[in-house]
């Protein structure tokens, strides 16, 4: 039986693996958008055990071994790590054809060099083996983030957040730009006066983006802060279309991003054009992205990235990548597929983990791995042309040039 | 030109092959949800011709017809079984792309030894060939069931229904057993104090699952009736999305399950949840089968099996196999697409006819087939592993054992 | 690097390309709906520039050199023609992906013999190549339209236009049949006395269809129209879930055909079942063609053609091909997909342009290739037999035949 995760993963034609080996593999990354927690980064937080790292932050872990019967005990209870390492060991060979089980195997070998399939059978071994490691220096918050090669991240802040964290990591030498970027929860609490001066002091700190969660877009407040952000030349993402009201339960039991929530309706997609037309009447809307969790609205979102444009600006509406439980191969593929076809696959700004862990970096290689593979499928097919100076050039633009002409223009490089 | 209906119809790869042939092919039969007529088994009914036991209780073939032109006096009037059979013969060619043009070939080989295809110009021989054997004792009801190696199956059966039927099969030396399952039409109409005590009746005779085709979950009858079936260790399925009301006039002349009934909007997710965490909250939620009737709301539905959970419970919340229009390749296909991308198909407790003709048991050889060509088509794109240990027993738990162990704990066996 | 459009172009297998070029090839074709000008045929129009006849009327290229971040002056402001022409050069590049790569390539080729790739580096050439043909008599409109095969088209007009230019045609020597479609903007101020008049009219120059674009199927003047349609044997279009208000800005910059128009939410399938209903309770419901916008509404719609029959007539309801955004390589399959699983891929009237520009008439040809591909694709999985005698007349069918048959009966050839 030959490895799982070889160089070639992912990769079904030659056109796939020589686009991905010559073009994709050895470009920075930049996360645009994470929940990476900036503390941990400015502490530089080493991790006591491989379930400290690994599955106390990963809610798509906690969701598998619910489904396969896994007392939340140890899940999210109080059993020790190696109990909950247990569980999650004996857990992943039924996540086959699930992105986890891809996942687990590529965040093993790309972080601790492990090429053996996690199981029930070997968990001793990928215990002993992982934990000897992260005791080591090279396996701190900073460090992980190093190894995968990470040129910029954008955390996920609220308004009240002091950012201190950001400003320790603006003047420390971690060699990757972290930026906050601000999530607001509720638009119709904000105090518009405080919000005007918070919003400057974000955007001293580096804060490119902003980050709402909604279904619907009549609120005055949500206009308000849009017009904001435009005046700053911000971006704001709209996370569209998840149902986060499911078991009362498993809230209680695991807070509030425990990984139950679920896909919701499909878009409100009149309200969504007519709060962009009331920005962009006053001149005043922001580049956006927007990420439907629900893929019934890929089509209708990807055609909506030409229905509002500014002369000189490339990709202004962007059709954000396939987010959260739409993050696997299928989804990806989905994304791509709706973004070309309806869209403009050259704009794409490409990837983001959308992650609290750090170990997820490695998703942007399974992304880069995918786009590669979706392109060598349609050169096969005679649907794209079979030449590399057309397809390298947007094999790097998607898998990282966009992101960073499109996000960053100024702040890529450290202050 | 080669058979259509080969030993490796539909299996594209060398994984696929192994897998069906190894794994698939010799298992038995649980079909958990069908509309099989118990008063006919109870009866060991035999089949005066081939339109008895083949088309009139088909709808699938009824709305072919009708696409095609046929008039409906050759479709569900008064004309002769020979007409009617003429009739569907000429549409077979017709279909060709759909399932129909499958099933009625894998029907045709697996039951009547025929390799031909049928046509307006075949009829005759198919005619003669069927008819003959459906005069032998080898073809009434029961002996097409056993044919099938059905181990056991679950017809549909109302609430004020006697059940007679089922305590003469019971008592039968039918090998395969035959359990009913509860369907409510109106749960807004019930009398409690008689659900209560009918539960219990069909409990006696070894039902275990109840089944709900709705739209809105709001009702205090359905949460109701969902702790009842909670109480009794009973399995709730809800079927969902079908739009029924369409043409009036087929209504009139087909009855109500005429096949003129269509897929509907998509789900309400919010009410879903709601009613779903309502039940939890008083931990009165039983094991649920969902079936979306709209595709559309595949990858919601899959996602949201993470969503409700219980401790040392596998698979609690079912997203259940793709249902009636839904149940062809392309359908089997998305619905294994969104159920591994998006939940775990390991936990996935597989198909069912849903069907009302002795003929459908071959869907399941259908289904198998098409699960191991997806499962070949993972392997040879490189997302799964080649590893029969870790397919193998995939293929053997979604074709069979899942149902087996979920579904019928203590009742496979004959009492 | 080998040619991209060449002969075996969107031709995976054997199978494809001998349906295609035995079968699909030589057809001529039947534009059932499309919005080119009737004045511009009657005059048989000349065009000064690659820009008049290629650029000035296709929304589709307007909306990718937005995206592109091209300023609206180069592309519908009072830039001259070379200006536009080299913004849409330069953006052809970044098309990759999207249908507008292949139709570019397809449109050169076919009318202009260009080879070559079209950007700002090739942009000189393929300039003065094709304006130097449009200078020669071979290039006025109806030549373009003779040059494509086209035996008939149907424009689309307003009920108040007085259809003089179609008279012209039908007494000129132009090959192809040029006839009027009725299309109602808003059937809500149509006048009734009125409207009879001028449906005679239409009918006296030969229209056999009407459309509507509309989401709400209550209204009683719509009942009306679709009685006076049935009366006619005309048949009814409905094209549903586009959502035309989105950027006001576009609107006033680019009218109200400008591109800028999206996806909607998905199809309100109740209401359209009361429609359909409503007309056949009193036997008037006319031929159908539903055309969703929105992929999400696909199974459904196909689904719902088997909903509604009438002895004799085959594919009385039909589900009609991947409309505006949708009609690229990807929707197209999804189109086929839905139909053949859900309903009768032998009945459907095939493709039409929708198209504004007297070059899109190679999109026949595009879908011919795809239909052939998606066969052939069926053929190598096992789910269509390999078989000529079924698959030829099948695809000469849905290419063409079936268009001619249903649509026009007595209306194909020249009065």
């Amino acid at each position: 039986m030959s490895e799982f995760i070889h160089d070639d993963f992912l990769l079904k034609t030659q056109t796939a693996r020589r686009l991905y080996h010559e073009f994709a593999e050895g470009l920075p990354i930049i996360d645009y958008h994470c929940h990476l927690d900036p503390h941990e980064l400015a502490d530089d937080r080493p991790f006591e055990s491989l379930t400290q790292v690994w599955l106390a932050s990963d809610p798509y872990k906690h969701r598998a071994m619910r489904i396969a019967g896994v007392p939340e005990r140890l899940i999210t209870g109080d059993a020790t790590d190696r109990e909950k390492f247990d569980a999650w060991a004996a857990t992943v060979p039924q996540t086959v054809g699930n992105p986890l089980f891809h996942w687990t195997a590529l965040e093993l070998k790309r972080y601790f060099g492990i090429t053996e399939r996690l199981s029930a059978e070997s968990a001793d071994r990928v215990w002993e083996t992982c934990n000897a490691l992260l005791r080591s220096p090279g396996y701190t918050a900073r460090r992980l983030i190093t190894r995968a090669n990470v040129q910029c991240l954008c955390t996920s802040d609220r308004l009240e957040d002091d950012l201190d964290s950001h400003a320790r990591l603006a003047q420390s030498d971690f060699a990757a730009r972290v930026l906050p970027s601000l999530r607001v929860d509720d638009c119709e609490t904000v105090d518009r006066a405080l919000v005007a001066q918070r919003l400057d002091v974000f955007q001293q700190a580096g804060c490119r983006l902003a980050d709402h969660a909604l279904d619907d877009f009549g609120s005055d407040n949500l206009r308000f802060l849009a017009r904001a952000y435009r005046q700053r030349g911000w971006i704001m993402q709209l996370h569209i279309g998840a149902q986060r009201q499911t078991s009362s339960r498993l809230r209680r039991l695991a807070g509030p991003a425990g990984g139950y929530a679920t896909i919701g309706r499909s878009c409100d997609i009149p309200g969504l054009c007519r709060f962009l037309d009331d920005l962009e009447k006053d001149a005043c809307l922001p580049r956006m992205i927007l990420y439907p969790l629900n893929p019934a609205d890929y089509a209708a979102l990807a055609t909506l990235t030409g229905s509002f444009a500014e002369d000189g600006l490339r990709g202004k509406i962007q059709f954000g990548p396939a987010w959260w439980y739409n993050d696997h191969a299928l989804g990806i593929r989905q994304q791509l597929d709706a973004l070309a076809s309806y869209g403009l696959l050259s704009a794409f700004i490409g990837m983001t983990t959308d992650s609290r862990s750090f170990l997820s970096m490695t998703r942007h290689e399974y992304f880069r791995r995918v786009l590669c593979d979706w392109l060598g499928d349609q050169v096969q097919a005679g649907t794209l042309p079979e030449d590399d100076q057309l397809l390298g050039p947007l094999v790097r633009a998607v898998a990282y040039e966009n992101a960073r002409r499109w996000l960053f223009l100024d702040v890529t490089e450290k202050r």
